[in-house]
Protein backbone atom coordinates (compact mmCIF):
# COMPACT_ATOMS: atom_id res chain seq x y z
CA UNK A 1 0.00 0.00 0.00
CA UNK A 2 1.40 3.19 -1.42
CA UNK A 3 0.06 6.77 1.06
CA UNK A 4 0.66 9.98 -0.42
CA UNK A 5 -0.36 13.72 0.63
CA UNK A 6 0.46 16.00 -2.23
CA UNK A 7 0.51 19.52 -1.64
CA UNK A 8 -0.61 22.70 -3.66
CA UNK A 9 -0.39 25.98 -2.99
CA UNK A 10 -2.66 28.20 -5.02
CA UNK A 11 -2.90 32.31 -5.24
CA UNK A 12 -5.75 33.48 -3.09
CA UNK A 13 -7.57 35.31 -6.15
CA UNK A 14 -7.40 32.35 -8.26
CA UNK A 15 -9.24 29.94 -5.91
CA UNK A 16 -12.81 30.43 -7.66
CA UNK A 17 -10.71 29.22 -11.07
CA UNK A 18 -8.65 26.25 -9.82
CA UNK A 19 -12.37 24.88 -7.99
CA UNK A 20 -13.70 23.10 -10.48
CA UNK A 21 -11.14 21.84 -11.81
CA UNK A 22 -9.79 20.01 -8.74
CA UNK A 23 -13.70 19.11 -8.58
CA UNK A 24 -13.34 17.12 -12.12
CA UNK A 25 -9.81 15.39 -10.84
CA UNK A 26 -11.49 14.39 -7.95
CA UNK A 27 -14.50 12.92 -9.11
CA UNK A 28 -12.17 11.66 -12.81
CA UNK A 29 -9.44 10.02 -10.60
CA UNK A 30 -12.03 8.03 -8.11
CA UNK A 31 -13.19 6.45 -11.30
CA UNK A 32 -9.58 4.54 -11.98
CA UNK A 33 -9.80 1.04 -11.29
CA UNK A 34 -6.96 1.29 -9.52
CA UNK A 35 -7.62 4.24 -7.20
CA UNK A 36 -8.32 3.08 -3.56
CA UNK A 37 -8.79 6.54 -2.06
CA UNK A 38 -8.14 10.13 -3.16
CA UNK A 39 -9.87 12.89 -1.00
CA UNK A 40 -9.32 16.86 -1.06
CA UNK A 41 -9.17 19.15 2.12
CA UNK A 42 -8.22 22.68 2.35
CA UNK A 43 -6.65 24.03 5.40
CA UNK A 44 -8.52 26.21 7.86
CA UNK A 45 -5.88 28.76 7.96
CA UNK A 46 -5.33 29.29 4.24
CA UNK A 47 -7.66 28.50 1.73
CA UNK A 48 -5.35 28.37 -0.69
CA UNK A 49 -3.46 25.41 0.61
CA UNK A 50 -5.36 22.50 -1.39
CA UNK A 51 -4.33 19.04 0.77
CA UNK A 52 -4.71 15.93 -1.45
CA UNK A 53 -4.57 12.66 1.01
CA UNK A 54 -4.37 9.13 -1.99
CA UNK A 55 -4.34 5.49 -1.45
CA UNK A 56 -2.99 3.19 -3.89
CA UNK A 57 -1.77 -0.32 -4.18
CA UNK A 58 1.69 0.54 -5.38
CA UNK A 59 4.15 3.35 -7.04
CA UNK A 60 3.25 1.93 -10.45
CA UNK A 61 -0.71 2.65 -9.78
CA UNK A 62 0.55 6.33 -8.99
CA UNK A 63 2.38 6.47 -11.99
CA UNK A 64 -0.09 5.31 -14.17
CA UNK A 65 -2.53 8.02 -12.45
CA UNK A 66 -0.28 10.65 -13.19
CA UNK A 67 -0.10 9.58 -17.24
CA UNK A 68 -4.41 9.63 -17.59
CA UNK A 69 -5.73 11.96 -19.57
CA UNK A 70 -7.67 13.76 -17.09
CA UNK A 71 -4.28 14.36 -14.93
CA UNK A 72 -2.41 15.47 -17.65
CA UNK A 73 -4.79 18.24 -18.50
CA UNK A 74 -6.09 19.12 -15.50
CA UNK A 75 -2.53 19.05 -13.30
CA UNK A 76 -1.32 21.74 -15.55
CA UNK A 77 -4.19 24.12 -15.62
CA UNK A 78 -4.47 23.88 -11.73
CA UNK A 79 -0.56 24.71 -11.82
CA UNK A 80 -0.88 28.18 -13.68
CA UNK A 81 -2.43 29.52 -10.57
CA UNK A 82 0.17 29.05 -7.95
CA UNK A 83 1.84 30.99 -5.59
CA UNK A 84 4.51 28.59 -5.38
CA UNK A 85 5.81 24.88 -6.14
CA UNK A 86 3.42 21.62 -4.61
CA UNK A 87 4.80 18.91 -2.53
CA UNK A 88 4.49 15.42 -2.36
CA UNK A 89 5.41 12.94 0.16
CA UNK A 90 5.01 8.81 -0.44
CA UNK A 91 4.22 6.96 2.73
CA UNK A 92 4.24 3.54 4.36
CA UNK A 93 2.01 2.38 6.72
CA UNK A 94 3.87 2.88 10.28
CA UNK A 95 4.60 -0.76 11.77
CA UNK A 96 6.78 -1.48 15.31
CA UNK A 97 8.04 -4.77 15.66
CA UNK A 98 7.75 -4.81 19.57
CA UNK A 99 10.23 -7.97 19.62
CA UNK A 100 12.75 -5.87 17.72
CA UNK A 101 12.37 -2.65 18.60
CA UNK A 102 12.76 -1.54 14.99
CA UNK A 103 11.03 -0.74 12.35
CA UNK A 104 9.21 -3.37 10.56
CA UNK A 105 9.19 -2.10 7.14
CA UNK A 106 7.76 -4.76 4.23
CA UNK B 1 -15.10 16.82 10.63
CA UNK B 2 -12.07 17.47 11.20
CA UNK B 3 -9.13 16.16 9.40
CA UNK B 4 -5.85 16.94 10.64
CA UNK B 5 -1.97 16.06 9.27
CA UNK B 6 0.40 16.37 12.05
CA UNK B 7 3.92 15.28 11.14
CA UNK B 8 7.16 15.01 13.52
CA UNK B 9 11.00 14.83 12.25
CA UNK B 10 12.96 12.87 14.08
CA UNK B 11 16.60 12.42 14.67
CA UNK B 12 17.65 9.50 12.71
CA UNK B 13 19.64 7.59 15.41
CA UNK B 14 16.26 7.96 17.68
CA UNK B 15 13.96 6.09 15.26
CA UNK B 16 14.41 3.19 17.66
CA UNK B 17 13.56 5.19 20.22
CA UNK B 18 10.72 6.39 19.20
CA UNK B 19 8.94 3.62 17.39
CA UNK B 20 7.56 2.18 20.82
CA UNK B 21 6.01 5.28 21.93
CA UNK B 22 4.64 6.06 18.74
CA UNK B 23 3.08 2.34 18.68
CA UNK B 24 1.76 3.10 22.49
CA UNK B 25 0.41 6.81 20.99
CA UNK B 26 -1.16 5.21 18.13
CA UNK B 27 -3.01 2.56 20.16
CA UNK B 28 -4.15 4.37 22.78
CA UNK B 29 -5.47 7.10 20.88
CA UNK B 30 -7.50 4.46 19.15
CA UNK B 31 -9.31 3.60 22.40
CA UNK B 32 -10.33 7.13 22.84
CA UNK B 33 -14.39 7.36 22.14
CA UNK B 34 -14.37 10.61 19.61
CA UNK B 35 -11.86 8.94 17.44
CA UNK B 36 -12.57 8.45 14.21
CA UNK B 37 -9.04 7.84 12.72
CA UNK B 38 -5.80 8.00 13.96
CA UNK B 39 -3.67 6.15 11.35
CA UNK B 40 0.83 6.77 11.46
CA UNK B 41 3.13 6.61 8.22
CA UNK B 42 6.71 7.03 7.21
CA UNK B 43 7.90 8.96 4.97
CA UNK B 44 9.93 6.53 2.32
CA UNK B 45 12.97 9.22 1.54
CA UNK B 46 12.92 10.14 5.49
CA UNK B 47 12.71 7.67 8.15
CA UNK B 48 12.39 10.03 10.90
CA UNK B 49 9.92 12.01 9.32
CA UNK B 50 6.81 10.43 10.51
CA UNK B 51 3.17 11.76 9.46
CA UNK B 52 -0.24 11.25 11.55
CA UNK B 53 -3.42 11.42 9.43
CA UNK B 54 -6.42 12.14 11.58
CA UNK B 55 -10.22 12.39 11.96
CA UNK B 56 -12.25 13.73 14.63
CA UNK B 57 -15.87 15.13 14.82
CA UNK B 58 -15.11 18.26 15.76
CA UNK B 59 -12.04 20.83 17.47
CA UNK B 60 -13.27 19.79 20.61
CA UNK B 61 -12.56 16.24 20.25
CA UNK B 62 -8.69 16.72 19.02
CA UNK B 63 -8.65 19.14 22.05
CA UNK B 64 -9.65 16.68 24.60
CA UNK B 65 -7.20 14.11 22.65
CA UNK B 66 -4.47 16.25 23.65
CA UNK B 67 -5.09 16.23 27.31
CA UNK B 68 -5.43 12.80 27.76
CA UNK B 69 -3.25 10.98 29.63
CA UNK B 70 -1.78 9.25 26.99
CA UNK B 71 -1.00 12.21 24.84
CA UNK B 72 0.17 14.42 27.84
CA UNK B 73 2.98 11.79 28.54
CA UNK B 74 4.07 10.49 25.27
CA UNK B 75 4.33 13.22 23.16
CA UNK B 76 6.78 14.98 25.31
CA UNK B 77 8.96 12.16 25.19
CA UNK B 78 8.74 11.41 21.70
CA UNK B 79 9.48 15.34 21.08
CA UNK B 80 13.00 15.25 23.06
CA UNK B 81 14.25 13.77 19.60
CA UNK B 82 13.01 15.94 17.14
CA UNK B 83 15.90 17.23 15.08
CA UNK B 84 12.78 20.06 13.92
CA UNK B 85 9.36 21.24 15.40
CA UNK B 86 6.44 19.06 14.56
CA UNK B 87 3.79 20.74 11.99
CA UNK B 88 0.28 20.47 12.16
CA UNK B 89 -2.79 21.04 9.57
CA UNK B 90 -6.39 21.64 10.23
CA UNK B 91 -8.36 20.62 7.09
CA UNK B 92 -12.19 20.97 6.51
CA UNK B 93 -13.07 18.50 3.10
CA UNK B 94 -13.09 19.82 -0.71
CA UNK B 95 -16.24 20.84 -1.42
CA UNK B 96 -17.45 22.75 -4.88
CA UNK B 97 -20.72 24.59 -5.34
CA UNK B 98 -20.77 24.07 -9.00
CA UNK B 99 -23.83 26.67 -9.31
CA UNK B 100 -21.85 29.45 -7.90
CA UNK B 101 -18.39 28.48 -8.88
CA UNK B 102 -16.79 29.38 -5.41
CA UNK B 103 -15.86 26.96 -2.05
CA UNK B 104 -18.91 26.26 -0.67
CA UNK B 105 -18.11 26.33 3.35
CA UNK B 106 -19.80 24.72 5.71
Amino acid sequence: MLKVIAEDFIKPECIGIVMPLYAELVEKTRQEPQCIAYDLFTDRKDLGHFVFIEEWPDRAALDAHCRTGHFTRLVPLINRHQRRKGTVILMDPFTHDAERGTPARE
